[in-house]
Order: structure tokens, then sequence, then C-alpha cells
């Protein structure tokens, strides 16, 4: 534990370090090293892939699911992808330097803002070894360093990418320390991590529902709550009932795994006699299970083919991260926002709407990272809100809310250009 | 402690209920309850006042310095400027409901982000009373909700100006709740309070340096940490002899007990012979005591009039708080940045130069809260800034950096405006 405890303390101490001369680096610099980055990605396959086979073997024998050995699995088209999304990091404005809100002050100060690093990222992570160059990439463009922390389950995999990672910004002229990873897999020292506040300022966390509770009460530095979406859309009275089908289908259907897939769906019961069985066909089709309220079930009727199954009280609220969606009837807007203030979890609530003071009701009293109105929850993401990349969805009303991107992992200094001013 | 606890706990249920309601109140409802409080405060003197008297003569009783009793008293005059500085927060734009970064997707949905309160702040904090409706009226105005917790010291004329606030406040319709005062002077209710991240969310702490370090470690929630100021100010080799002068005596001497007045000056070695016996003079005739290192006391010799002792090692990154100030000789803009690294707590830095090189690395290479060339440390306040007014300065990097007004105070929320869109 000592000497676990001291392994710390020096990678903190290190990365602080090289956190000071990454500030100062210019923009060509690092996306030198981030093109350094994505070519070794492409060079250094075979080895990545065979560090990878020994975690997908450890993995197989481990007895994990098949869905967690897809999530560990690299293969060419993975590393290739991963080496495009460094590359697009390159692409992407630098934040750092940005000088923002100038103006003069009538004593004649020149008053703005400049914007900085925020100093030393942390992350926890869990499988997808993606996560490791992902991370990187985006800390070393907005000038952070950054020590990783992964799961046990993909250590050979990030052990090789990091090496990689550091290495290729090195030949840059980037700091090696710039970015670290813990290649003890010791789990005490997640603990240790967490306290570290003297040499980590903002914690990432990125797994699941358990990692992310976990950090966001045992750490001692800010943290970036995020990652869990308990989506709902609002199927409103004048909804458009061929645009709400499409939407919730969209939302439920087409990435169902995620956190900003449809969870549950609230539908005005003047509508819901004509629209619950269009989109309860169409997601039959698509193989979800529906867990219908009691009004729900008895204007469905006996239905054949989709699996519809009564709701409990477990599934409001519930993030269902699979092909199964809840369904409740709701007397007016007003049973819905209620809904959703008791159940939601800050991430994004949509309302489905033909009427213009509904619209704007919903967006003005819903208290979520992202409020739209007719649009699939699916589109809160990083990519799709135009920022490049994201580091994670915050959850959080401090700093960053919704899709953070690489300008959300700075902060800012005031600057102020005197010629000899003093306050009276 | 159980029936304390339970006190607590429901003055957080009470501000989070009323924090919904806030964040929805109109600005016209705001800004009344806002001229009721100010209008008030003028017409409640002679109650206020009385309330204040007891705090006073029970501080003199317990042996409370003449600088502590100061701090506490109130008078005709300074309930006239508390509800001038009222008036003023009603003068100020409403954040709330600002629409910023507006723009359309290629897909047609339109992309926002719109400006919300946080919820719920915290604040602890010690004497002054006017801190009680100074943090209350900036909370209700961002359309938090707050929870106070003063000082035992000022317990009555806390407890009369809160119920001041909430009666003027709620005769304009907005929710009682909204502002909070902690009437229990229990010393354990402090370490509760910092745990209530549930109902707080976020802790501003007003005070000295003990108080800020304790909920710094203790606070389950975001904090702004902040109002500790180990300000430098560093005279390079060109800087205009006059101008520097001036600055350094305003810095140190226009109002010493503040956390922007300057603490060390760092003084190149080739204009400290020149600059040196100038700055010691004017500060002399303030009655500054100097504590200079051995360079800078070779360099003045034996003098007669103004207070100068050798400085010692711990007067290297203290916040004096006083009229004293620390005087090293460096050997170059080199030096004075690995001293502002070593030594500063991150407020404000400032260099006195002609040199435009050394102005550009001075501003790129310091981190800290505000950067200075040729001005006052002095400036760094909200209102010399133009906030208008400040809750706090921070220090932190996240969230908000600097002064902290009423933007400050606040979240957003992302808003999508669509018309069927669905993500392919």
């Amino acid at each position: 534990m000592q000497a676990n405890s001291n392994y710390l303390e020096s990678i903190g101490q290190r990365a602080r370090a090289a956190a000071r001369k990454l500030a100062r680096l210019s923009t060509a610099v690092k996306n030198q090293a981030l093109l350094n980055i994505a070519r070794a990605l492409e060079e250094s396959q075979g080895e990545i892939l065979l560090a990878n086979r020994r975690d997908y073997q450890a993995g197989q024998h481990a007895g994990l699911t098949e869905a967690l050995l897809d999530r560990l699995m690299l293969n060419r088209e993975r590393l290739a992808a991963m080496a495009a999304d460094v590359r697009n990091v390159a692409s992407l404005p630098d934040p750092v330097g940005e000088q923002f809100d100038v103006h003069t002050l009538p004593n004649g100060l020149i008053l703005g803002k400049r914007r900085v690093p925020l100093g030393v990222i942390g992350t926890i992570y869990e499988s997808r070894p993606n996560v490791t160059v992902d991370i990187a990439s985006l800390c070393l463009k907005s000038g952070n360093a950054v020590i990783l922390r992964g799961g046990s389950e993909s250590i050979h995999s990030n052990t090789a990418l990091s090496r990689l990672v550091r290495e290729a910004a090195a030949a840059a002229g980037v700091p090696e320390d710039a970015v670290q990873f813990i290649e003890d897999t010791d789990r005490a020292l997640v603990g240790q991590m967490l306290s570290m506040r003297e040499y980590i300022d903002l914690l990432i966390p990125r797994g699941g529902a358990e990692l992310i509770r976990r950090v966001a009460q045992e750490a001692s530095m800010p943290v970036v709550t995020g990652g869990i979406g308990v989506c709902h859309t609002y199927v409103d009275r004048t909804a458009d009932l061929q645009k709400a089908v499409d939407i919730a289908y969209n939302a439920k259907v087409q990435r169902p795994t995620v956190c900003n897939a449809l969870d549950t769906i609230l539908v005005h019961m003047q509508i819901a006699p004509q629209y619950l069985p269009l989109i309860v066909q169409a997601w039959g089709q698509a193989g979800v299970e529906i867990h219908a309220d009691s009004r729900a079930m008895s204007i469905l009727g006996p239905m054949e083919s989709p699996r519809i199954i009564p709701a409990t009280q477990e599934d409001w609220g519930k993030e269902f991260l699979s092909l199964t969606a809840a369904v409740k009837v709701v007397d007016s807007l007003d049973e819905a926002l209620e809904h959703i203030e008791r159940y939601g979890s800050g991430h994004t609530e949509a309302i489905l709407t033909e009427d213009y003071s509904a619209a704007m009701r919903f967006l003005d009293e819903v208290d979520a990272a992202v409020v739209m109105v007719n649009a699939s929850s699916r589109f809160t993401d990083g990519a799709q809100f135009g920022l490049g990349a994201e580091v994670a969805i915050s959850t959080n009303k401090m700093h960053a809310r919704g899709p953070m991107g690489l300008r959300e992992l700075t902060s800012y200094k005031w600057t102020v250009l005197g010629s000899g001013q003093v306050r009276t």
C-alpha cells in the first residue's frame, strides 16, 4: 500500500510538472503530436492487436459476457477508426489562448479573458480501450495533462496504447508525462486516486452507474457527473402523429445501449388512442419490449406480436440501456412535467408537440442538460452538437452542462492591460 | 443533534421547493422584491439598529477586537449603503433566461443555450451583517434560493435582517423560503451543512482563511474557493519609475485589509537601486512596515523613518491584510515567475514594465485568476470589472474564476428546436 501510494504520488507530481509545460505548447506542436499518434496507431497495429488478444482471451477465460467482450475487442477497423478520431481532434480549433469578452473600461484598462487549460484531468474508465486514446487526445489538444486509470480487463491493450501515445507525442515535443496510464491494477489505487485533489483538477468517470456514483461520492476533487440518462419523450395532445412515431422510434431503436436513448414515453391521454398502437407496432417490429402502465395497457388491449408487460414502479426513472421502453399515459402537460421532475436524471428531455405554448413551457420548466422540441433525444452528443468530439455528457450544473468538448476542458484567466492606473 | 439535523433537513427541502419557483419568476417580480428590501432597510432602521446593538454589546463583553467590533457595527449610514447596494442589484440585467450561442445545425435543428439559476446557494460567513443582505439580493436576482449561516457574534443583526428580507421579498410574490437564515448558532450545524450536497448546489464561504480552508476540505458540494489573495507585483527592469511607485503605493495602501492588496513586491536587480528608495519612502510615509530580503536591505541601507526588518521565510506567500509588505530583489523575470508560481495563491499577479515581451510572457505564464500589466492589483473586484456586484472572487479553475457576479451564479441548459429530426 505504501509503495502504491508513493507510486500514485509520483504520477501526480509528474502530471503537474507536465501540465505546466503543456499549457504553453503551441497549437502546431500539439497537432503534430496528434498526427504522430494517429500514424502510430496505423503502423503498430500488430503489436496492439497482440496485447488486445491477451485481454480478450483472459476475458473469455473469466467468462465475460459477449457484450463486454465486444467492447473490449480491437481489430484493424477499430484501430483505423481510432486513428481517424485522433486526426479529427487535430483538426479542431485549439481553445487555449483564445482571448474573449475583451472591452475597455472607462478608466482605460483593457479587460478580457483568456482561455487556459484546467491543469490535470483524471479519468477512470471501464473496458473499452479506445477511451485511452480518445481522452488522451482531447486532453492533449486542450493543454491538459491526464492520468488514466482503465479497467483490469483491458490492462494489456491500455498499456500498449498509452505507451504508443506517450512515445508518439514525445516525438513532437510534448512532455511524456502529459499522458500517464496507471499500469498497476490494484483496486486500492482507485480510492487513492479519488483523494488526490492536490494533483487532479477534474475527474471524469466513464463507465457504468456504479462507478459514476462511487466517484461522485468519494472524489475529493470536482467530478463530471454524467453518463446516466433517464430520458423521457413526452407526446403532447397536439403532436404530429407521424413525426412522433419517427422520433420515438429513432430515440429508442437507433442505438439503445447509450445514455441518450429513450427510456420512458409519456403520452397525453387525448392522443394515446391514436398514437400508442402506432408506436407500439413500430417498436414491436424492432423487438422493443414494452412496459406499459394500466391506462396504456387498456388502450392497447391484448396484442400478439410485441412483448408488452405491465409496468411496475421500478420502471419509472430506470435507464434501460436496451430495447426496452416504459410507457405511461398522462392527463396533461403538467403531469408530464411532474413525472420528468421526479424521475428524470437531468440528461435529455423532449416534447413532441405542435402547440407553441406547450413547447415554450416545456423548454422553460424542464430542468435538464438538454431540452428538445420535436427531435430525437439521440442528438445529445458532442459530435452532433458540432463540438467535434466529447469527453463526457455532464449532468452537473457547475462548470459545464451537457456535451463537453475541448472548450469545456478549459478555464480562463482575466487579463488586465493597464497604463499606470491606480484605484481611487 | 437529531433535532438539529431535522432542522437543517427541513431548511434544505424548503430551499429546493423555493428554488423551483424562483427559477421561473419574472425579472419584474424579482426587481420589485429587491426594491421592497431596500425600502424596508430604510424604514426599519430602528429595529435593526436595536438588534445590532445587542450584538455589539455582547461583542464588547466578549472582548472582540476593535476591528471586529467595527465590522459588526451598523449605523444609519451603513444601512443606507446597504439599501443602495440592493437597488444597484435591482438595476443590473437579469442573467436568467438569456439565450446565447444560438445557431442552426446543417440538419435544421436550432441549437442554443439558455441561462438558468444554479439552484440553492449556501453561504457561511463571519461578523459583517451586510453580507446577509448582499448575498440574499444577488441570489434572489439570479433566481437562486439561499441558505445563510452567519457568525454567532452577529446573530441578532442577521436574524433581524433576514426576516426583513423574507417579508419584503414575499410582499412582491417571492417565496419566503427563497432566503433562509439559520437562526440556531450550534456549531455542529456547520459540519451538517457541509454534508448537504443533496440540498445545496454551491457553497460560498466568506470569511477568514481558516473558514475557507475548512469549507474547501469538508464540503461535499462544489465550493467557491477564494478570498485568499497572496498578491505579487513584479517591478521589471524597464518599469516606468513613477508609475511603479504610484501603482505599488496604491496596491498596498489604498485598502490594506482586503484580498487584492499587494503582499510582496519583487524588484528586478537592475532597477532596484533607483526604485526601492522611492517606494520605501512613499510606503514609509503611509506607515507601511517593510520586510526586506538581504539584497533589498543592502540597497536601502540603514534608514531611519520607515520600519524595515529582515524578511524571513514565512513572509513569502503570506497574506498580510495589513500595512505590511515583503520586498525581494530578483535577478530576472524568470526568477519572478518562479517565485509567483511557488508562493502565489492564484488570485492577482501584476507586472510593471515597459518591455512588451516581458509583459506578454507574464500574461502568458502566470497562472492566476487575474494577471495585470501596469495596473494596481486593487482593481480585481466585481464592481471595478463592471459586473455590478460580486458574490466572491474565485481562485478555482472550475466554473468561474476571479470576480463572480450574477452570471457566475447561473448554469445553462441546451435548447434544441426541431421539426421532426431523427438521427441517422
